[in-house]
């Protein structure tokens, strides 16, 4: 169990095997310790193939069945208007003001639901139950929720903290390879920017993570989720500390937006983006050469990251509508050493545009086969 | 100048004349006083008839001309579609995280511009500049912020507060006189529930209140604006005191939900809310007889209030859709005495009948003239 502590709330990550079977009698306890009851009226938002994977589990240890919120699955659903629809659907439903929800599926699920939870009757409780990798060991834990607008991703958003976040290995199991993969990105600039140990263990023991051996996950998992929970609680609103999570994620934005997030996974551009940030910190000096090539080696073992076929200016003109940016400042990550980052703001464009044409290098698409 | 000091927020409201010719020097004095400069884009959410009227003197203090964003009049306007075309044009427009919104115009201008600046990019800062009586003494104070859906209003929305709250009685020229008399009333409420001292004022006052002598108004204001920011800062997300605000407002809100907002102002209902919160206070002696009358005769001093013909038993059934109600139980709010209130529980179906009969009779329409 990892505690996270920011100025606006505290709240437990509990991360294990068979969450799901007890969610019930697991939040009664939550709400107890807080002098809460369970609500008359609560809601799961989820996806319909989650659901239809987990629903009998899910729902055994509910006494009141809850009502079940259904999201489309895709980038595309994550926008106001699906909020609409499912605001309306609670309203329909007798939501009130103490009503709780709970956020059962992926990413999308989570900061869709968190920020229904936000906004419906001006704040109501949420719980996560984060079902793929990448939203156990990142989006689950930290408070931030939201949706895009046409003109970008999470354009559009609230901070609002679930109550408490049950990260179950277990869903795990019918998770595709490549999200693991794809997930596991996350955890590797977990390790890079804050827990040298991680670093290490996933360089000795990446066989066994990838062959989901359950005790090799749950370590990977509740190292990454400690290393979140650190960072925000110490900066909750990304005014400084907070930044750090961003290593690999400008030029991983930037190829997601060029691509249109119709190529890669989130973690996959994010992988892409920390090779391009190792690079910089090459350049810079905050990493030797040896510590360089032992972070690429460590990247290259949780691949193989897709191929890409890009133009290196246009990722450096999609950098510039990241909403990281305050104004004209660029802000930019670095590795520094092996478990510690900084961030800077003199990275120039010609650095970035050196930095996306090494990562784009690597990854043009071999002889043969087609690329993005 | 009043201070407003919650858990989440400290900031303060100036109520003053001529206000608006300054507005942009004063935002830059508390902007410094956080440490923080005027951002290179500032946003002004308006609607079309006030920014009309008074472009000219608010753009005269600004340097950079601030992006104007116009929002249709109308409770109907007052949704998801309208929030989420705004956003849009302000990411168009290139705003970011330290951009900086401005509302300017009545209780809807501010309760949409709260809950846009709650959600761009997570949160931005905002002021509020009230352009009328109901926004400066209620609406624009205390940080709740929202929108309507189909099912019911005000469903959607967030707790943030403005930076500051500029009310300049000078926007109250052009404001129609039905307008003035409606959001009186809540004055009258802010009277009856915590400042006897203001009652007394408004009962020996009301043709220079009406009148609009700006020193009379000036204080009722200021009165109004004292108060709200007294509970608000007691009880910030209305978990006990804050919910006295709602004197008037149960059956008030029924009065709109079951005229589909068409027939009264807000102000209107709430007078009506009023005179049967009176009377159910008469009923189980929280004021005295006398005390009924005098306060009657008060409500009516600043009528009148249009005519009403509606069945009061639907009028009760719509109360059960007030978002106020948690579960089954039903809180209203009765005045006790001169200048004090208290939340009960226990008011029955058949008691708020009665008070809805009794304050539909005086409602009724006089023979010869068309009712609601």
């Amino acid at each position: 169990m990892i505690k996270v502590e920011t100025p606006s709330a505290k709240y437990q990550v509990f991360a294990g095997t068979g969450l799901i079977d007890s969610l019930q009698p697991r939040m009664v306890k939550v709400l107890a310790g807080m002098g809460q009851k369970l609500p008359r009226r609560v809601f799961v938002l989820t996806s319909p193939e989650i659901w239809e994977l987990w629903s009998k589990r899910f729902l055994a240890s509910f006494a009141v069945e809850p009502v079940v919120l259904l999201l489309p699955p895709g980038e595309r659903h994550k926008n106001l208007r699906s909020v609409e629809k499912i605001l309306r659907q609670m309203a329909k439903a007798g939501g009130d003001r103490s009503s709780l929800l709970i956020a059962f599926g992926g990413g999308i699920v989570g900061d869709v639901g968190g920020f229904i939870a936000a906004i419906y009757m001006r704040g109501i409780s949420y719980f996560q139950v984060p079902s793929t990798f990448l939203a156990q060991v990142d989006s689950s834990v930290g408070g931030k929720t939201g949706v895009n607008l046409p003109e970008g991703k999470n354009l559009v958003g609230s901070f609002h903290h679930p109550l408490a976040v049950f990260a179950d290995m277990e869903l795990l199991s019918t998770l595709p390879d490549r999200e693991l993969r794809a997930g596991l990105f996350e955890s590797v600039k977990a390790g890079m920017i804050r827990d040298r140990s991680l670093l290490r263990y996933m360089e000795e023991n990446s066989a066994k993570i990838l062959g989901r051996d359950p005790a090799a996950l749950e370590k990977v998992i509740a190292a990454s989720i400690r290393m979140k929970a650190e960072v925000v609680g110490i900066d909750e609103r990304e005014s400084g500390l907070r930044m750090i999570l961003n290593l690999g994620h400008t030029l991983g934005h930037a190829i997601e937006s060029v691509t249109r997030y119709k190529v890669l996974l989130h973690g996959e551009a994010v992988g892409w983006g920390l090779i391009s940030s190792l690079y910089l910190g090459k350049m810079r000096a905050t990493i030797t050469e040896p510590q360089f090539q032992r972070l690429m080696r460590l990247v290259y073992l949780y691949g193989p990251l897709p191929a890409l076929r890009l133009n290196a200016q246009k990722l450096v003109d999609a950098t510039a509508k990241d909403k990281k940016h305050l104004g004209n400042v660029r802000r930019f990550v670095l590795p520094v050493g092996l478990g510690d980052a900084c961030v800077v703001e003199d990275v120039s464009g010609a650095e970035l545009l050196e930095a996306a044409q090494y990562m784009l290098a690597l990854a043009k698409p071999l002889p043969g086969k087609a690329g993005a």
